[in-house]
Formats: structure tokens, C-alpha cells, sequence
């Protein structure tokens, strides 16, 4: 028996998410491009018009992809603690929201960041993102406004580097490790709102002299 | 006259250091594999000879850009800033430096971000990387010992996401912008270190109360 035989046999059928799944990841590993109809359905085990069954083509599963990981980041931003209280909290809340999509989603989200507008799916799902990036930066405008967040930072350049930093984790994160996704959130939110360094060091003493505002 | 034919005779001769922003500006823009010595060559308008003069392969060329990226990091390290003082300073300027060798070699700093590990070029110049991230991640263990920087997150996370920031720059900087690479490093250690959110909120009101340690 081949061992493309006794694969087939052990394996058991796809539904359209199962589909979607195995082409994420893929498409991950060897790229978009580098991934024809016919390598899918190799590792899948099935034809190719039992793919077609399922999606009418190969951009269809991109979109798809790029779909799962852009409505849970926009959900993010409907959620009531992003919608309700001082933007501060609300900023809290969308970056804490953020980081458990990546880990929840974690392929889809490493497709995501890595599209580069090449097809009209692709920039249909920058566009998606441009305007996800725009809402983090008008909450940012609006803290800054109310004086909860420092005001000398460009509100484009801190949503920038603080999604930098979020986005980052799908290189190295893999789910099982130490970190979960509770735990990394509330990292990312430590250090980009409270910062790293001790406020016991110099910086309370500074603080204190200078009293409340 | 064709084209080519005056683009030829309008270049000025190329030296090893022109042939290496040349090639490193095509592999960032179509990816190393995509690139052939025969496109660079049509680049260059040199022939493949001419490059060969002064490199002996593809790989060469690689090499040597991923060593101007790293030995630039690894000279942050050494800087008088980043191995005298507290370790939270050093930790500071070790921030700051990595910012501006990222502004100032921004394409080679790109090509080894992309670097995956295919061949043993690629395979040594990660092995200097993660020499880099333990370095910063023991800066970090020591600011934590010594009670400069909040330890309870784990230090490598906390390299992993300062790295994470600092290197989301390569995606959306161009040189002329609106940051020079002064404020871009300012902005970064403000915010891993000191936070975004204003010490005059709730944070400080909860500081002074508790008093100086």
C-alpha cells in the first residue's frame, strides 16, 4: 500500500473549516504563492474538485482567512469595554482584546500581517486594516485629549509601535508555552501603558515632589 | 538608442559598497530567492563578471549585508552607555541605539528580520541574533535584580516585546519622515520604560499614597 494510500484512508472527511485550516497553514509555512490548488490537495487528501466543493478558488480561501482574523480584531473593537468609560480604559481593553486574537487566531492573524496588497483580496483586507488602525489612533487622540495618556507621542506613531509590539508575538509564540494568552495580554498592557521601569525608582521621587496635578 | 543602452552610460562605476545597496534594495523588494545574480547584473547595468569581481556569490552578497546589520546591534551593546550605569540605563541605550542602527541601515536591518534560516548564511546570522536577544534579555534579568524594572514579567518576554516594537519600525518607516531617528528612539523608551499612560491619572494619586519605598 502507497503511503499517500493509507494517509487517505486514516484520515477523515474536511468540512469547509477543516479545509480552511490545513490551507492557513500551508500557506504559512510555504507561502501563498508557493502553494497551488493541487499541493492543497495533496495534504488534504482530497481532489481537487472536492476542494472546489468547497471554495471556487484559491483566493476565496485567503479571503476567507484574512475575513476570520479582520471581523475578531474589529469585534475587539465593539466590545463594551472598548466602547464604554474613559478612552484610557477603552485603549486597555482593545489592546488586551488584540493580543487574545492573535493567540486565538494565531494563522489566520500570521497570514493577515503578511499580506501585501498584491490581489484585490489583499488590499481589500489593508484597507480593512487601515481603517482598524485608524480607530486605534482616533483612541488614542481622544485619551490624549482627556489627559490619560502622555500627549507628546505622535497618536499614529503609539498605535504603531504599540500594535508593533502585539503583533510581533505571532514569531515566536506557540501555543502551549509558558505564556497564555490571559497572561500575555496583560504583559503587553503593562508595559505599553505603565512601562517597565519601577515607578520606586527615580521616577516616584520626581512624582511626589512634584504632587498630584 | 535603447534604454538600457543609456541608463548604462548615464551610471557612474559601482564599488563593492554601490553593489551592496543595489542588491540589497532588489532582494528587500522581490526577496533573495527571486533575485538572480542576472537581475542584479540588469540593475547594475554591470555584467555578471563585474559583480563577481567583487563578489564571489549571491550568498557573499547575503553575508555581507546581514553583517553590517548585526555587527551595528551587536557595537550597540559595547557602547560606553549601554556597559556603565544602572542596568535600566544601559537597558535604556540599548533601546535607543537599536533604534537608530535600525533608521540608519534600514535595509539591512530589513533583510535580516526576513532572515528564516535556509542556508548556513542565514543559520549563522540568526545564531547572532539570538546572541543579541539573551544579551538584552540578562540586561533585563540585572534591572529587574537590582529593582530598576518591575519583575514580574518574565525578562525574555519582555525583550521579545521591547525587540517586537523596535523592529515593527522597518514596516512603515521611510527616511524624511516626519520622525528622525532621535524621536523615534525617544518615543520608544518612553514607552517600554516610563508607559503611555499619564503618571498624573489614577496611577500617581495610588503612588503617592503608598509613598517612596
Amino acid at each position: 500500500m502507497s503511503e499517500n494510500g493509507s494517509l487517505r484512508r486514516g484520515r477523515p472527511g474536511y468540512d469547509q473549516q477543516g479545509i480552511l485550516e490545513v490551507a492557513v497553514a500551508a500557506f504559512n509555512q510555504y507561502g501563498y504563492d508557493a502553494t497551488s490548488m493541487g499541493v492543497l490537495a495533496d495534504r488534504l487528501g482530497l481532489s481537487k474538485s472536492a476542494i472546489y466543493h468547497h471554495f471556487a478558488s484559491k483566493d476565496e480561501i485567503l479571503e476567507r482567512a484574512l475575513d476570520d482574523a479582520l471581523s475578531a480584531l474589529e469585534g475587539v473593537l465593539g466590545e463594551s469595554d472598548a466602547t464604554r468609560g474613559r478612552a484610557a480604559d477603552r485603549l486597555e481593553a482593545v489592546l488586551g482584546g488584540a493580543v487574545h486574537v492573535l493567540v486565538e487566531k494565531l494563522p489566520s492573524v500570521t497570514m493577515l500581517l503578511r499580506v501585501r496588497g498584491n490581489t484585490e483580496v489583499e488590499r481589500r483586507a489593508l484597507a480593512r486594516r487601515r481603517a482598524f488602525d485608524r480607530a486605534v489612533t482616533s483612541l488614542v487622540e481622544e485619551a490624549q485629549a482627556e489627559g490619560s495618556l502622555r500627549s507628546d507621542i505622535d497618536p499614529s506613531v503609539v498605535a504603531r509601535l504599540a500594535f508593533g509590539m502585539i503583533n510581533s508575538i505571532v514569531e515566536w509564540y506557540r501555543p502551549g508555552g509558558k505564556e497564555d494568552a490571559d497572561r500575555l495580554a496583560g504583559d503587553v498592557i503593562a508595559i505599553a501603558l505603565d512601562g517597565l521601569r519601577m515607578p520606586t525608582s527615580n521616577r516616584v521621587e520626581e512624582l511626589i515632589e512634584r504632587g498630584p496635578a
